[in-house]
């Protein structure tokens, strides 16, 4: 028997999934109100997140299955030297935080921060928009997330760049497609900046006050991904020089957003709070792919989303 | 030569685009501060709108070039019954309608209204938001506003619905495309409903209460067309009822809304001012069709988007 623990629950109807798990799958569920490091002994298999308080009780563990993107929780050098293998819910995240960095863009673009305001005093007045349709977006990261937003872009007559590390063929939707080193080229070219970067060594503070520099006067910027990716105080004098029109942001670089950070009241940016990846299908999405890899796991398959702990993604 | 009268100033970057015109037209602007009335005698051709107390003013007008969609300015009975052409800016809305549209859709189903006042009181908490990718979208109406959110839903991973009473092939975008006798299906099956149609004697308060009790309960309703095709009590009833579970208006049935309508301060209502056709583009859109539509009349051709004046678009 595989002893597999779930790290929280997730309802009577995203555990149903459990059903179709291997019968070579002994699940149990930690206790509500327990502490998980109680319960790692003998575990092979978890589904949530291993701390590194919590490392030296899985004394048997062999991988673990995150039910979130990225991998910043697990980037402890205890764990990246270990054996144990991380998966992560890479992919299942795309339509829900495109269509949240087009709610942060449009709601810029179309003013409805300044009609929501206007509504409060009961007040009617068009007040000028921008029309999307045949500017260029600038996406940094064509993961899942960078993908689904293009294939949006496109619908909206953008003409859409792409900048990735990663060798894969340019998809359809993507106009031009090319290495990280066109970085500074993509900021001066677009009208509309996505950031879809995981948060890793490499990227921390990647977009800086230089690339910042090279927009166009009026330009966007919209962050779904890591607020750890963005030189935040750069961003914010963008802003105010005019560089950026208008900030849209999922995500700070300390979250919460701390109390006299300036993104709380400059004109013109939106904040949302870390909920780009909510959607009502999520919990359920994420432990379909958990029951998927737990077969690949008992017939000794490669397993889905696999995280390079070096590259941590 | 052809008198030609220009209603409003647009500014010197778009009028350029008269340079263009054809050298049979003499193109005259109303001076700024003066009644439009006083300036209709001998003009054949009208770019702006021609008033029902200014009809009897215009003695030798043969046609009329709106410089926006629609036609309500122009249904009283003098102009309907005359021989004067009515053409307007059909087809060059669609893809800042669409996007206002859709603004108003993300801004509802990812909570964008909900964090703007989180903000006021730097307030950080996740709230639960919609996926769209999956559901199905109603269009009222595939003209080419109804297109261009076509084009977007499908990108978005919409099942895309329309009905229109035109005859025309079903375009790639849109998986099913009915008569108007099929809207009362569409009410039921929509998870989104989108109000493009045109503002006639036909539409009045077309969508009534018998099709807003059509709808699944959480159903988002999105009008950017005109305000009078909605019974608004009956949509009000709606959403008070849960059937509705969002509302974005860029129109209302009496503009600018009145004081005293429960749009104003019901919760997950979005209202914007009428402000969906705004675009950097509009102005030089439309005059560049202007100056397309003088040639076509010079050399005796069928003028674009000329409106049907029993239809009323």
């Amino acid at each position: 028997m595989i002893r597999v623990l779930i790290g929280s629950r997730n309802g009577a109807e995203v555990e149903a999934l459990l059903d179709d798990a291997p019968p070579e799958a002994e699940v149990a569920f930690l206790p509500e109100g327990e502490k998980q490091a109680d319960y790692l002994s003998g575990v092979k298999v978890l589904f949530g997140r291993l701390s590194e308080s919590e490392f030296d009780a899985a004394d048997a563990l062999k991988w673990v299955q995150q039910p979130h993107a990225g991998a910043e929780g697990h980037l402890y050098e205890k764990f990246k030297n270990s054996d144990i293998v991380l998966t992560n819910a890479g992919g299942l995240f795309g339509p829900q935080i495109a269509e949240h960095a087009f709610a942060l863009l449009l709601a810029l673009t179309r003013q409805i921060h300044t009609q929501l305001a206007f509504m409060k005093r009961k007040h009617w007045e068009r007040v000028p928009c921008l029309e999307l349709a045949g500017m260029t977006m600038g996406i940094i990261g064509l993961g899942g997330i960078g993908l689904a937003i293009a294939d949006r872009a496109k619908a909206f007559e953008f003409r859409v760049l792409a900048v990735d590390p990663e060798d894969m063929d340019c998809p359809d939707t993507v106009d031009q497609l090319e290495k990280m080193a066109y970085l500074p080229e993509l900021m001066a070219q677009s009208h509309v900046v996505m950031s879809c970067c995981p948060s890793t060594p490499e990227t921390h503070k990647m977009i800086s006050r230089d690339l910042f520099d090279r927009l166009m006067p009026g330009s966007f910027f919209i962050n779904v991904s890591r607020g750890k990716v963005v030189d935040e105080e750069a961003m914010i004098a963008a802003l105010r020089s005019g560089k950026l029109a208008g900030i849209g942001l999922d995500v700070t670089y300390t979250e919460p957003c701390p109390e006299d950070s300036p993104l709380w009241t400059e004109p013109n940016v939106i904040l949302t709070s870390h909920s780009a990846g909510s959607s009502q299908h999520i919990r359920r999405r994420a432990m379909a792919r958990f029951v998927d890899n737990l077969h690949r796991y008992v017939q000794g398959e490669a397993l889905l989303n696999v995280v390079d702990k070096e590259k941590g993604y």
